[in-house]
């Protein structure tokens, strides 16, 4: 029983970060609650069950599914959905009727072949590149209407009564996650990717001040580590934040067609950046140091980088252009590399001219 | 017309080049056609229909749901699916009886109680990582299924007989879709993990050989940059497959428990070096050359590195231990370091500490 309890406040840890990490899950999971409750009503309500029947059950189906963290994703899952229900309802009466006109016993070896076909040609479509990005849902939706309309033709004859039900009530459960996602504490999945670039701007720039400082006196300093690898590794998340961002409407500071393909270029520059960091760190830590003039001189530089990094962080947090301070770091750089260069074919020219990079991406 | 005509070729092209990239994409769709075909007789056979009638349903819906690439993600699917299944049809059930015995006006409430706040809860379940890793869709069944399951009950007396049905057919679903994949043409997750890793050594291996060549004499060469970056970005292709992976039962030369934690180390030691190596890359390309001296052994380096790598790469993909080979040129590599270490305090130190890390990994 002691193992019992010891386990239990483990679980309770665990639920405690989680939702302090993100306050937003918390609410998130409310949203889900709120949504489920208000689709159930068809089931409550006398006359809504009545119209509805059992097809009130793709109400509820469509809101577990569909209902994602952010608004993109909502939206993108509830698009897919509507819109793949709609075509595959449509075509699936279309290839009930083709079959029935066939005859009694041509029907059922018609629809098998027409479901076969179907199936095939569309998982392959999901593995194109630009399908898998989008659309991807919406195929598998598809496929499923598709066969579930056509075969159920063979079994029922109010087959359009059905069709016309489902899609009714899919379309309520959509509806109903796209406005409890934007309008109840709506998660921008584009002001998450703007967080996260300007964030990992400013993590980069910390790791070189913090860099500059170890390099002359010798700190054993990995908390900062930490950050530059996730600097390293977000490429992933980037591209899936930028992809919900696409779905999502214009609000806010966030106007409409917000150039989302850029902030994945300053990611990426971010990250090559981070790369040289890392090389440099690897450097510093083999302990084979160079000689003290050069040693200074890379610290100063990693901290005017550091400070150039950070401001130009907090211009892309605050959708300003970058003051001229950043561009006096860069100026003062380049005398301190060229400088650096002539004592040692330098091993920061990489990283400089990166930096050079970043600027004119950031001022677009 | 001459349009269309244009967008009709370049579909073909799409369609060829996705098919040529990888042929297992095409066996995978037919595979799905021929899994949706053996479900669907639930509707072809009047026996098999008039036992589950309108259930039939769920068994295409799992298909079409559960049926993934590689054998991994569809077992961990169907898994998922089935016991989540079971475990919220259970509860279900339970909370149906228990609202029943509070009465006719408390079992609306009663019921949306329990929906919403087992919605709530198994929501925020879902933001854990280690259930999101592994878990994820699960949860999203144990939701639906217990909401679809409770509420029902508020309509239906035969709650159980809807129940068994369900449940019957969703396991004929899970149970095809594992068959087909596990005996048609099988794709592995875990054998394409261990072919990718192999490879990303070879492509640095051989990045690092040409880099040497490069050294010496100034080509322009950025097929090979290319192959670097795949190496850099394969984070989150890694750990998905190894994901997979872990659900795959042993097969071949993959005994039961093959050590995927362990290709996930090499990975990321494969891509820490990338990211050396690319530094280097940087370091060449900008022009600012060091002295012929220094030069020559750089390049004498990256090549034996690059021998070296390519022996470690046949060595994984053959998974026998790797022959004295590799050893010899990095011990010839060892002495190269030390020489070029007392003529400058070398940038090589990293990569090259890098290599001999992979080395204990590799011979696990």
């Amino acid at each position: 029983i002691e193992k019992f309890f010891a386990k239990l406040r483990e679980i309770a840890k665990q639920i405690e970060k989680t939702a302090k990490d993100d306050p937003r899950r918390l609410i998130h999971s409310l949203k889900v609650g709120v949504a489920l409750t208000l689709v159930s009503l068809f089931y409550y309500c006398q006359p809504l069950y009545r119209s509805f029947g059992v097809s009130s059950m793709w109400a509820v189906m469509t809101v577990v599914v569909v209902f994602e963290f952010s608004v993109g994703a909502t939206l993108g899952k509830g698009l897919n959905r509507g819109m793949a229900t709609l075509v595959a309802g449509g075509l699936g009466i279309g290839a009930h009727y083709l079959a029935m006109v066939a005859g009694k016993t041509c029907e059922p070896i018609l629809i098998g072949l027409f479901v076969f076909l179907q199936a095939v040609a569309s998982t392959f479509i999901r593995f194109f590149p630009k399908v898998k990005a989008r659309y991807d849902y919406g195929m598998l939706i598809f496929i499923l209407t598709f066969c579930l309309v056509a075969i159920s033709g063979l079994r029922s004859d109010e087959i359009i009564e059905i069709a016309r039900k489902r899609v009714l009530t899919i379309l309520v459960g959509a509806l109903t996650c796209v406005v409890v996602s934007v309008f109840i504490y709506p998660v921008w999945a584009g002001e998450d990717l703007h967080l996260l670039v300007a964030q990992h701007l400013d993590k980069l720039g910390h790791f070189l001040e913090g860099f500059g400082e170890r390099c002359l006196r010798t700190i054993e300093e990995s908390d900062n580590l930490v950050g530059l690898n996730t600097v390293l590794d977000s490429k992933s998340r980037e591209e899936i934040l930028a992809n919900f961002a696409r779905w999502e409407p214009g609000h806010g500071k966030f106007m409409y067609r917000h150039p989302w393909k850029q902030y994945l270029k300053i990611a990426s520059l971010t990250r090559q950046c981070a790369s040289r960091v890392d090389s440099l760190n690897a450097y510093l830590n083999s302990k084979s140091h160079a000689p003290k003039e050069i040693q200074g001189i890379i610290s100063s530089m990693s901290r005017e980088s550091g400070k150039a990094l950070r401001e130009l962080s907090l211009a892309v947090e605050t959708m300003t252009r970058p003051s001229p301070y950043p561009n006096c770091h860069v100026s003062s750089l380049k005398a301190a590399s060229k400088n650096l260069n002539s004592l040692l074919k330098s091993e920061l020219w990489g990283e400089h001219a990166n930096l050079l990079q970043v600027i004119p991406v950031a001022a677009v």
